[in-house]
């Protein structure tokens, strides 16, 4: 066994997957690339590059869905705007977790927030001709960035982490006033750096939502996932922090992915805002059948996408979120491990003269959780990327998400116990061979 | 019990709903005014709007559903090319059935065909900045013209009906001549007046797409269901008629929606050409991160979409297309009942004074299959529609397809034994208050 991989094998595979820019390369793509090279060295990977959850999805869920499989429902086409009980199971659960009030007729299933997010790019760009920009409060998801090109829609990128504070408002306001904003992106907590929001901030970003009428388009994918507040309890504070309190102007997207470890099974909820929901744009109705915010956002753009969300998963998820929000199935408890693997992947990393690249949450030590960051002296995220996987690591640039800095996000979903080890051991070869210079 | 249904109460609904054009509403729209009309009057409707199917799913498909969610896969992202089983399934499938051959690495699962003709639309259209109009064979599906407006993009539209048979190359040379036309999009049966292409005419578009390089966006929702002929013998001529006879430059849109009476589980193939699969065009380079068709197609369009289709969904489907192809399910001998529906339907209509919309495929009398057209004399589809409400009976325009005649396009699939006599009493009634003028 050759270790580190040689240099001829990692090349092999860069051209045989056309990865030539690692900066470029989607996730997918990456993920592709790295099992190459491990089916090519026989060297097993720490995989840390594609935030596929690593947990088994609630029994509930798969009852619920097993029981609709006999209902007759596959034969039927979907409601495009979800069955009855989803949408109610929805309202309730982001009234227990959120402390906030979205009815169940503008809460709609899509296939995942993927689907989700894309609809409300659609939706907010096509409702004003005079605003056709969205901006990105990044770091952010790449792909979003991926559904713009493929839509041809125009956007902005800015990476908040060094304008947050006291200048935030005086910062965001300038981004808003002279670009010609559509809607503003973001997740809470944020993939890839983990920081998270606070109440202050996202009061600002809802006040000049009002103010400027763009829609906050709020990527809600790690719910609850802030371990440093026990967020768990249902109908109890504290809460998510969620932009729904600060301005009506705002589409919510609740994915089951991460929350329920459901990735499998596409499906996440939109939650618009009722007075959005009925708002009406003549420029929809130039386009469409309709003028309402939500019934163009249901019956043209989502209908057009999909035809709907598959039906026996939406029985599945209406069951998870009923459990959830009853207190019979506790989903943040699930998800605290992601927190313990980080804290431990975090300190192998930092022992080795690692850095985190966004280590700060405002003022205080960023959480820890799903993702988290690295940058090493003197390498960018590329070249970094590329010298681990020599070293049988993978993870993403964090160019491709929007950040100013260099380094790497890494998650810790993929990782099992023996890989801490291995971590330690590959390390503190990596550092041997590649000295930092004072 | 009031009978014809009172215009108070239809006018009612109709005010409720916003349903003022009867032209333009969409088939859910419509979906929503009839049953509104029916719970409001207490008067069963007959619906022949919606093209739900009629028919129980193959339990082969539910079986490996569920033994899916047992496997895990709920928790894990699928990949987004699709399950190893489905695309050779498919493949498979395609081989048996279309006495085609399309390799598993270009069959691709989408959420539905509904997803499967966006993503086609959005890669036809975007591969060339100087082809940028779809052209549709009309009559069609209208919902595809809606994803069009979804997506901002330019159409021309053109009725064949009127020119089959020998102008038929003369009259399609030019419109692609005249036009820059990326993609031409038709469903064959089609829906709704269930014409079928002849092998003749399917060659003529196929030398054209080769001669004017766009490509063929077929959509194969009612596969093999031109009963006039026995296509259900797997590997056995004759075989449904297909444009990949014809040229590389095809799209198969293959639905398990009704073929497999699997419209609630949104799921189906792109069957991408080989040739067409593996083509570099140089403006996906400049937008996204590969040059080639599929991968495009994949990872770049299919990922913005949804990021895969249901995980459990795709096992099913791949056993269904695994036991059509070994004979083991006989799908369309289930769907036959369709075709006696229409033939019924078709008897009770004409008796009346009603005529079939569009009565000849070619020089033939049309088929009887899922949809079949009706109009009256002196009447337009929108007239006829409204009027044909008050007798509890619910059919969608023809004009929203793109056709130049007028009527309505009636579907067999909601059709329950009592709904033949029903009707024919109702038509009496409705013969009698709108006498035909000579």
């Amino acid at each position: 066994m050759n270790f580190p991989i040689p240099s001829q094998i990692v090349e092999r595979v860069i051209v045989q997957n056309k990865a030539f820019n690692l900066d470029s390369i989607s996730i997918r793509g990456l993920v592709s690339l790295a099992s190459g090279i491990e089916s090519a060295s026989g060297i097993e990977f720490i995989h840390m590059e594609l935030g596929s959850p690593g947990l088994p999805s609630p029994q509930i869920g798969l009852d619920a869905e097993k029981n609709a499989l006999d209902s007759g429902c596959t034969s039927i086409y979907p409601s495009i705007d979800g069955v009855p009980q989803l949408k109610t199971a929805a309202s309730e659960f982001i009234k227990a977790f959120l402390n906030s009030t979205v009815p169940a007729r503008c809460c709609v299933p899509t296939v995942g927030s993927m689907q989700g997010v894309l609809a409300s790019f659609i939706a907010t760009v096509t409702r004003d001709p005079q605003k056709d920009t969205v901006l990105f409060l990044d770091p952010g998801f790449a792909v979003q960035k991926q559904q713009l090109a493929v839509l041809g829609y125009k956007f902005v990128s800015v990476d908040i982490a060094d304008h947050r504070g006291p200048e935030f408002r005086t910062f965001l306001r300038q981004m808003v006033q002279t670009n010609a904003i559509s809607s503003v992106v973001y997740s809470n907590p944020n993939n890839p750096t983990w920081m998270c929001f606070t109440d202050n901030e996202l009061e600002i970003i809802g006040d000049l939502a009002t103010e400027f009428d763009f829609v906050v388009i709020e990527d809600l994918a790690y719910l609850c996932m802030d371990f440093r507040n026990d967020l768990s309890v249902p109908y109890n504070p504290p809460y998510q922090p969620t932009i729904a309190r600060y301005t009506d102007n705002y589409i919510l997207h609740i994915s089951a992915s991460k929350i329920f470890s459901y990735a499998g099974q596409r499906i996440a909820i939109a939650a618009i805002s009722e007075k959005l929901f009925d708002r009406e744009f003549a420029n929809f109705e130039k386009r469409f059948a309709h003028s309402q915010f939500g019934m163009t956002y249901i019956y043209s753009v989502l209908y057009s996408l999909s035809a709907g969300v598959t039906h026996s998963v939406q029985f599945g998820l209406a069951a998870m979120f009923r459990a959830a929000t009853i207190a019979q199935l506790d989903f943040v408890n699930q998800t605290r491990q992601y927190g313990a693997r980080a804290i431990r992947l975090k300190e192998i990393f930092t022992k080795h003269g690692f850095l985190i690249a966004y280590p700060l949450d405002g003022d205080k030590e960023v959480a820890d959780g799903f993702f988290f960051t690295i940058s090493y002296p003197n390498m960018t995220g590329a070249e970094l990327l590329k010298n681990l996987l020599h070293y049988g690591i993978s993870a993403i640039t964090l160019k491709a998400t929007g950040a100013n800095r260099c380094g790497l996000r890494a998650c810790t979903s993929a990782i099992k116990p023996h890989h801490f080890e291995i971590l330690n051991d590959r390390l503190s070869l990596f550092v041997k061979n590649h000295p930092i210079k004072p």
